[in-house]
């Protein structure tokens, strides 16, 4: 019988810590006690612990298979992206297996264990919500330090070397806000998430550079933050109830739909009364009533490039380690939920 | 170094047949040449294939890993399934892995056999539409065989022994069918794909029934079968522009919101020319314009019910096959598309 790799996951459950606290133990960062490190480090020597020990074969013996992980399938951008990835990649001969993270830290360390094991030439991947919480990237270096190709699209780090593709949230939120000026809205709300989303920091960046490039007071009592991109109809309700707005930009189409249904149950008539613009472009943007404006972020262009880019590491020989990063431009698309 | 595991993709594409070939001949199919056969036997047997070949050892060591196996993330349902899975499973301690077949056999089997070897403790899984159109399900058995607990769920098969969790489709389309000619519609349309999808099959059923029950022709011009559950916008035009039609039940969500998109540029008025009702109930039945009135497939409850059938099964002692199907009742969701 083959020995059971041991995991990150096992040593976490085995020692009853994180598994955040095990990658980082290994990595033997400050963060961690002398204490609860030597306990791990031991532990991981007793049982032979090696990060992904058959990925050290992979540039000899291809599986072309790209393996992606994603945050959630609730927002149609990553369904995009998706579809964008496997057009390239089928193309080039590849397989794509996709893993969700949920927006969990610990289930994007066992998706990128498991895929690492063999199953894959290299990865794409948006980063969890929780991962960028915690600004803990150590799964990420792993792999990248043991030559494993990895693009990053969407919600990228600084804190890793290796390819990414990104659309310009800044500017696609800074066109959309000037849009809403430009229709003579005074009293633009807000909806976004706490800045720890990369996308989020930079979208609230550009709503607020279109308010001081035209001379509007910023006001934080019509700014929302989310904890995260799942919906939470209360705080919703909540906001759009006490607000004195006459526009809404929103960093998801979800988030625009349901501001929009919020705002016609207080019997204000979109786009008359109130304007929406959403980030994504998605199903729901062209089908609802009224059809939402919308910023378009390219999501199928985007993972076709992801897969160029990765595939072209992959079957490179050239061992240099150069990276780009590749930047798109958002476009507005206008619908009825604007004044056009 | 650790000696790679050979997979049925390694011999599909070392013997340049494809992966189903494979699995055939390792099976001893009829329907596979002898040459092919002993050919394919005897790369296995010279390279030491075995299927999932960690998987043995695993009722001894758990991993708390659930996968999970879907054919698409577009359409809503597969992600409220999703969600279902996650609440239950991780109340129990479970984690969830999600991998995308999208509709392709190919995709299924490599995904199972990469969460097959070692990475889980059973899977949850709705058949990909060119398994059905297959109809191979050798990679579930060998699944099974194994004592690798199985849960299929919506897209299910009769050629598999395992549990199994569905609604009523075809009760579904009778209620929905007999909703519109309470109506008084009597030019019913059906918007469907092949009956190889095994979804797609019941609810044409339950159509056909209730329009003989209430002794209506089934006129087989109004009845528009899509080779999958994908969209493909010309079809839809070329079909809504020239029948003759007062009502239409969709399959799925998207279908009817594009249905919808089609007859409004027609320049009829939904319901008061035309009613709709479509399958699933997701988001965009809510939001479209008008919101859908909708057949909803309680995909949440079907996750959770398969997570507590699955992990019933990964902690049971009890060795006995034997295995359940559930039943939901679908239930009809009015909304504006149809006269209340």
């Amino acid at each position: 019988m083959l020995k059971q790799k041991i995991t990150l996951k096992h040593i976490a459950k085995e020692l009853e810590v994180s598994i955040s606290t095990v990658s980082k133990a290994l990595k033997n960062s400050e963060e961690i006690s002398r204490d609860t490190k030597e306990k791990i480090q031991a532990f991981a020597k007793l049982y032979n612990y090696k990060p992904n020990n058959i990925a050290i074969s992979l540039k000899n013996k291809r599986t072309k298979n790209i393996g992606v992980v994603i945050p959630d399938i609730v927002h149609h951008f990553f369904t995009t992206v998706v579809r964008g990835i496997e057009k390239h990649a089928n193309t080039k001969g590849y397989n794509v297996i996709v893993c969700l993270s949920d927006e969990s830290f610990d289930k994007e360390v066992i998706n990128m264990e498991m895929l690492a094991n063999g199953s894959i030439d290299g990865f794409i991947m948006s980063l969890s919500s929780d991962t960028q919480l915690r600004n803990d990237y150590n799964h990420l270096k792993e792999v990248t330090e043991q030559g494993i190709p990895l693009v990053l699209f969407d919600r990228v780090t600084n804190a890793v070397n290796c390819d990414k593709i990104i659309i310009d949230d800044k500017m696609g939120a800074y066109i959309a806000t000037k849009k809403l000026i430009e229709e003579g809205r005074k009293k633009i709300a807000l909806v976004t998430t706490e800045d720890y989303l990369s996308v989020s920091k930079a979208r609230t960046d550009g709503y607020l550079k279109a308010l001081n490039d035209n001379n509007i007071k910023v006001d934080n009592d019509i700014i929302l933050r989310l904890p995260s991109m799942g919906m939470q109809e209360e705080l919703f309700k909540e906001f759009f109830e006490k607000a004195d707005i006459d526009a809404v930009l929103c960093v998801n189409e979800i988030f625009a739909i349901y501001g929009m249904r919020c705002v016609k149950d207080n019997g204000l008539k979109i786009p008359e009364d109130i304007s929406f613009i959403g980030f994504t472009d998605g199903l729901l943007s062209k089908y609802a009533n009224p059809s939402l404006t919308a910023i378009a972020q390219h999501g199928e262009k985007m993972g076709e490039l992801a897969a160029e880019m990765l595939i072209e590491k992959v079957e490179s020989e050239d061992e240099s380690e150069t990276f780009q990063t590749k930047i798109l431009e958002p476009t507005l698309i206008e619908r009825d939920s604007t004044i056009n």
